[in-house]
């Protein structure tokens, strides 16, 4: 990696896109994911690369409603797990639910090499954690390679999914975009969370709970919010998107 | 190519992207082309994927500034060259100037690439096009491969250039970002005619000209543009960087 000195004020955003294109070369990237990284780094230039108020007051409703569900899982794609891999792992140990892997592009290469890559974070975060963290992290399942489950409402090999984690799954934790797939979830009853930083896309419009803001900033923010206790309260997702809108129409005020 | 039915709303934006994962693969494009890709979809998202009524006088001052310059020259990236390639080279044809590659990442290989990849489409241009328009099209220089210029105030390889083009220019079009050396030729005293759909990049606030609009539409105004004998006014910069910021805000009312 090119070393990016600490003063940089874009350096979290610069080891984001070093993180992407090393793992684009190993192979666990679709064609399309460098695109969409760049989407993402767009919207989160225009939101200031910081987690808005409004994002904050998301996350925390995410936070109480996977301690609240009664399956909760989370749902990681190839983007969310080179950027915040390492995160979804802690959520899954304090929650108690499994990580699934479930992928646009569906190939028997990347999802293993996805759920490789889990492992492995999996297994530093095990090595570097407190004595009285280490069952709750070792009993995180990553799911995915065993496509026993199906959602209802999509076609092909994107309705595989795992019976043990999003078909029986309450709620669903959704880094990153997938419209289609978010509206499948919701039609079956399902509460989505999803993390995007486009408030205008079809996913962000159609979860449950939408968290405007980078994937990482917000998977740590659901750690830091897990402690708390948080409470699910009554909750306008529009808001949420009016408020992101906004932040970054704000953007014009640092020309 | 996937084919994208005609009535897809975002056809032209598909249609430009499965054009960069082509690219890529043929090892046209630097790593970091496709997040900066993904960016430009973002913000041009926001714009609602057309040209804006501001947008559109800035490519009217672009052809104006093109027309009136003695030593006007396009600067084309990877990324400007897939998409809209073509385009440059027909305005390369009117105004009567060079084309120069001109990368970020300077390898042999890109540079050999690109020369060659506008050759072609120089080669399929002429073939197509009017027999009144084949000696002007036939002149287009494509310059790039002899670095005999320089640009000062860069370094390395990135301040490599064409003494025939970048280097003697007195007004440059350059679609697509790169900050450092459009501030390096605004201080040699260059007017810059910059195509960038982030209204708050340096390059955009550095430019003479700012052009918000994606590269592709941009370069077709300005060849309808060229036709119409378009005069260079006085050029609030600003206003337009504005105006780009206020309808990427009003995507809101989207929702």
């Amino acid at each position: 990696m090119t070393e990016i000195p600490d003063s940089h004020p874009r350096k979290s955003s610069l080891l984001s896109r070093q993180k992407m294109v090393e793992a684009a070369k190993r192979g666990l990237l679709a064609d399309s994911a460098m695109i969409a990284h760049g989407r993402g780094e767009a919207y989160d230039y225009l939101l200031g690369e910081r987690t808005t108020e409004s994002a904050s007051l998301a996350i925390r409703e995410a936070a109480a409603r996977l301690l609240d569900a009664d399956s909760p899982v989370i749902s990681m794609n190839g983007n969310s797990t080179v950027l915040a891999g390492e995160e979804a792992i802690k959520i899954a140990a304090i929650v108690g639910c499994p990580v699934e892997v479930n992928i646009y592009y569906r190939t028997d290469e990347r999802m293993s090499g996805l759920v490789r890559e889990l492992e492995s974070l999996k297994e530093s975060l095990l090595a570097t954690s407190p004595p009285e963290n280490k069952e709750a992290i070792s009993g995180v399942d990553i799911l995915g390679m065993v496509s026993d489950g199906r959602i209802r409402g999509l076609e092909g090999p994107r309705s595989l999914c795992s019976a043990q984690g999003i078909e029986k799954a309450d709620v669903v934790l959704v880094p990153l975009e997938d419209g289609d797939r978010c509206e499948a979830l919701i039609a079956l009853g399902k509460e989505v969370i999803a993390i995007d930083l486009n408030p205008l896309s079809r996913t962000s419009r159609t979860a449950t709970v939408t968290i405007v803001d980078e994937v990482s900033r917000a998977l740590r923010g659901i750690v830091d919010e897990l402690s708390g206790e948080p409470e699910p309260g009554p909750w306008d997702n529009e808001q949420v998107l009016r408020d992101a809108l906004e932040s970054m129409a704000n953007a014009s005020i640092r020309i």
